[in-house]
């Protein structure tokens, strides 16, 4: 079973066939949770969370009963909290509903603060041993995690390039068989590297990773007035 | 002296008033930088840079000719490189133009590896030294950088919330005089304290960083359908 989690961020940055996606994963029997203001904007769009966690202190009065009429689970998270909303809904998703892998919508975009909360709790040992099983999807860029070890990393057609970023210290650090190597990198600080491509005739890299925490980000070029 | 710079990044998050500022700094003798396809963007907003940097290698060649007909000062960056072009303009800017300070517009937004390489470039030693110069600015985030030391935190009233973000390893980190305190706080790894606020009766705060790297992000929501 997997779940699909929709945040806050901006509407323009969702993938164009999101509401198509929440569908399927309905249809499917997967799990589909809204965090804060992401519970209303599914529920805008025609699908109602089997959860919705959050605080929802942005919502006002009536957006927040609508929700409460209509969804099964709900969790009410204190804005001073040990865990960000983010944290709380990937704890209880895995804990609790025992899914096997997660996609998170609306985590990029907008207040930074809020996509580097989302994008380094990984990081956080309580989340990071999920972290082989999260995926952050937006409309030009997918971030998967590799914690330590050797991973097949396989080519997804719909994006062009990958960046590899340390999100913390690495030891040896390899990247073969893409069109740019990296071999036995290490840092003691979180580095990127940006705009590898796959070689045209392979459809998988290897990434060995001797110690530390790594996100592939898959990502595409759109044309610069796309967005506008 | 200032300098401007403005890289690839989605129009749609520039600044609403970035043909303002760019006018307004070429008037006052400040230094305009494009970083490659910034180099156009700025050409098409009617400013001519004084440096353009970078491989250029997303540039037709009709785009590139008119940058190397109008613009004195071009720097030829190698694709497969040790610097990244905005590490690349960061040095020639403060080490050959000798500015006293940088604002970095279109580093944010689209693909996400970029953006990340452009945030964590502060954490390779030959731009640290430089981190306290240098902002990072789009539609709805103003990022700062602190390194070690106390530092005051002066209120933009722009912008409504700040996060603080340790980019590496940080050592006895205190928030003083802000909504949400944080008292010496440690961590081996990058750790993000978001939506945080000024007291309403306070126009800064204090940040206390033992030892550390940390980004300051200002940020305000928009309304959710102003990006479409």
């Amino acid at each position: 079973m997997k779940a699909y989690a929709l945040l806050g961020g901006p509407v323009n940055l969702w993938p164009m066939n999101i509401k198509e996606v929440f569908k399927k994963a309905q249809n499917k029997g997967d799990v589909i949770v809204g965090v804060d203001r992401g519970s209303l904007l599914l529920e805008e769009m025609g699908i109602i969370p089997d959860l919705a966690l959050g605080d929802f202190d942005s919502l006002k009065k009536g957006e927040l009963s609508k929700i409460e009429k209509n969804v099964k689970d709900i969790r009410y998270s204190n804005p001073i909290k040990d865990y960000t909303d983010s944290e709380l809904m990937i704890r209880t998703i895995f804990n609790e509903y025992h899914v096997d892998s997660l996609v998170i919508l609306g985590a990029t975009g907008g207040r930074i603060d809020h996509f580097l909360v989302n994008f380094f709790m990984i990081l956080n040992p309580e989340i990071r041993k999920f972290a082989e099983k999260i995926t952050i999807l937006d409309r030009q860029n997918k971030i998967q995690f590799c914690d330590s070890g050797n991973f097949e990393i396989k080519r997804d057609h719909y994006f062009y390039y990958f960046g590899v970023a340390a999100l913390e210290t690495v030891k040896d650090l390899n990247i073969i068989g893409a069109k740019y190597s990296l071999n036995n990198f290490s840092s003691d600080y979180p580095r990127i590297f940006s705009s590898n491509e796959f070689k045209p005739d392979q459809d998988s890299f290897i990434l060995k990773i001797g110690q530390g925490l790594v996100a592939v980000i898959f990502s595409k070029d759109i044309n610069r007035f796309d967005n506008l």
